[in-house]
């Protein structure tokens, strides 16, 4: 479907502030303020100062809680950003509810015990993130993530991200799109909010799930699910530069998280 | 979302014209024709004269075939329409391309054979169609089945049907609505097309699935689900004849095939 900019200049707007700097920028700042957040059931709380405030706001991380004391802003963060900000940008120190330091293998315990599926929507998240797109809940359109470009406020999300698990199928685990209807409900939900269905397909490659380092064995595969309407393939340009015709198109993992929006 | 006529007055065609006439109708039309129709692969195929073809329509049973040959009218019916004619209304006879007629319990194998889960789909369409509504597929919007009070010229369709099947979840057999992720994306669906969502359980009851007649020990069950959207329902009528405010409805599977729109 492509790339919907909200409104006149946006684009350049978010050319000229790349996504990039906006995390590199926010993750000095936090690691400067000696940040820490406190895990509380399926989310992360933290208090921000004005600043990080502004900067949690611009990287979408986390949300604010409406708070009736206007002096202090917290912010809620998703167990995949908790451990995102913690584990790969080494910004965040978290905390229980009785301040004691969670260290690395309790903090992975503490994922899989509030969410099965941890590491397969973590390394998912991940992924996204670490192309510089702007990941949140898919929940609206029936998937796991949405992905935008940039900022929610200049651009409308872009894809809807359902996550598979590859490479044990037999214990059930992959519980979406294993039948046809399935497929077309995601996809009539994509096409009817112009967006387009990314599908990650998370390999654990017989990975041993008791550390967090097993992330690092994971692989990711991504396809793109479109539908294919004939009439619009027919006549298109032959060299391959014309719109994509197939109904899935297999994108290598392969992009630098240095480069801008390369998903 | 209920009933959505098609223009001025069409609601008031549909009541003086019910569905359950015009299918009475129709099956003795078609029985005093001895009529037959060839398998062939995922469909049946059926060769109307003027006056069936005409009732074919209004009781949306199959789909005409474009033919350059004017003077002949050939429709194509789905498999559950097949056995549904055949076995329901008594109405048509099934032969194969060789002209040979098919006896139930070879019908039976026959759909079977191109569908696996044709008797938990066909007992759904069964159990719709002998309350009077019309049913078609819900390919386009990823569910097994769409459901219309009337005739698609009068009304939109009123429900997406996902069939599950109960009792039998450790064979994996229960493809859809396994996770939150799923649910919400049939329910975004249906938000967008000002549908219901209508999940039919189908329950073999640990039958013997080798003759037709174990349908007659299926049980189905019918449950609407829908959004709750908490402000509408705040201060609703509280006799119980308001809006509906849960999430999962249940339906009992009682209602009488004689009555006109009953489910």
């Amino acid at each position: 479907m492509g790339t919907r900019w909200k409104g006149k200049n946006t684009a350049s707007t978010a050319k000229s502030n790349p996504m990039s700097q906006i995390i590199a920028q926010f993750q000095s700042s936090l690691s400067l303020s000696n940040a820490q957040a406190m895990l509380s059931n399926q989310t992360a709380l933290f208090e921000a100062t004005p600043d990080l405030a502004d900067l949690l706001n611009r990287s979408c991380f986390g949300r604010e809680i409406t708070a009736h004391n206007k002096t202090k802003r917290w912010f809620q963060f998703t167990l995949e950003e908790t451990f995102f900000l913690n584990q790969n940008l080494h910004a965040l120190t978290i905390v229980t509810d009785k301040d004691c330091k969670v260290d690395n293998v309790e903090l992975w315990e503490y994922m899989k015990s509030k969410k099965a599926k941890f590491p397969e929507q973590y390394k998912a998240y991940e992924n996204l993130r670490a192309k510089n797109w702007v990941v949140r809940s898919g929940t609206q359109y029936g998937g796991d993530f949405v992905a935008y470009r940039h900022h929610p406020a200049l651009v409308h999300s872009e894809f809807v991200v359902i996550v598979m698990t590859e490479g044990d199928d037999d214990d059930g685990s992959n519980e979406r799109l294993r039948v046809w209807s399935d497929l077309q409900c995601g996809l009539r939900v994509c096409g009817s909010v112009a967006k387009t269905l990314l599908v990650l397909s998370v390999n654990k490659n017989g990975s041993d799930l008791s550390s967090p380092s097993c992330l690092d064995k994971f692989s990711v595969e991504e396809n793109v699910v479109e539908r294919w309407v004939a009439e619009q393939c027919r006549e298109e340009d032959l060299s391959g530069k014309g719109k994509r015709s197939v109904v899935a198109e297999q994108r290598e993992g392969n992009c630098s998280g240095q480069e801008e929006d390369c998903l």
